[in-house]
């Protein structure tokens, strides 16, 4: 990926995933929608729109790229029929925090990504930036898994929940889907 | 700032900057325009149009960001009638490098925040982040100074375009500037 990719999420009348659950986990939730489409270009219709860029690591280091790298699959794959939306916003604490106070409470204190790996490549992810874009939430990440890993799903969500990473969410959506076709 | 601050830098035929010079260092320069003006909302009409966003520092630590805060003066001050603006893309490989290796080459080995120092508190300068916004740019950054101090700045910039940082600079354009009132 030479330029990063801007991804707009819209909760639609009719697309490829049908929501099955909208959660406020924290703060604000976002309108009801019967669909959730995701496209590179603006849709003219839709009940709300989120955009987020995919773009270059923030915090991981090479060997954690390389460890990720060798353990992740793609979006796309035939069994993944669940998917989840988790739009995040933090707080202005955790904005105003220099690089390495953020690494460090990002991977030393909360294994964001140690933790993120025992699920993989059973639920495949991509990280959306917000933030710099002004839009409401910092990171839209999208999740794809089959039903079997519903429950490693599960798992992986309630488990970065508990970090001390988490206290710095001061809003969290939670969508779930499932392929319409 | 509890958000990113989002500012449109565009020629224009009568702005608050005159522009004395525009100079392409590599890659493709910009088109001539007479004056140059900078608002956070976009101008209608321009010959051109660069965005960024003022947003979380990337590699500096909480040492360094302390040390910045404690010798660099802002924008707008009363002598400051000279600037520069520099928007800067950096290349596909410096992008697909990890945060620890892009860290490593910035401070490390390029000693950006170090070499900066000995410019403050004379230049002061405001950083825009433009590559997530889909610009053709990275990094906008907008210099403000003196005139006794320009032969400081063009030592700073000469010094940067020194360093293995600057290997990955793919495209850079200078742009001097005067105050017009």
């Amino acid at each position: 990926m030479s330029r990063p990719l801007l991804v707009h999420f819209a909760g639609v009348e009719e697309g490829a995933w049908r929501v099955t659950r909208l959660q406020a986990v924290k703060g604000d939730g976002l309108p009801d929608a019967p669909f959730l489409s995701m496209h590179t270009s603006p849709q003219p219709r839709h009940r709300w729109q989120l955009r987020g860029v995919v773009s270059h690591t923030r915090y991981a280091t090479a060997d954690e790229v390389r460890t990720l790298a060798g353990v992740q699959e793609g979006l796309g794959r035939a069994g993944s029929t669940c998917a989840a939306l988790i739009p995040i916003r933090k707080s202005a604490a955790w904005w105003s925090l220099a690089q390495d106070e953020r690494r460090e409470i990002f991977e030393e204190q909360s294994r964001h990504t140690q933790r993120s790996l025992k699920y993989l490549p059973a639920v495949a992810r991509r990280l959306h930036h917000a933030r710099d874009l002004g839009e409401e939430f910092d990171f839209v990440t999208w999740f794809e898994f089959a039903p079997e890993h519903l429950s490693a799903f599960e798992a992986l969500v309630e488990d970065l929940r508990t970090t001390p990473e988490w206290r710095y969410v001061e809003r969290e959506v939670d969508i779930r889907l499932a392929r319409a076709d």
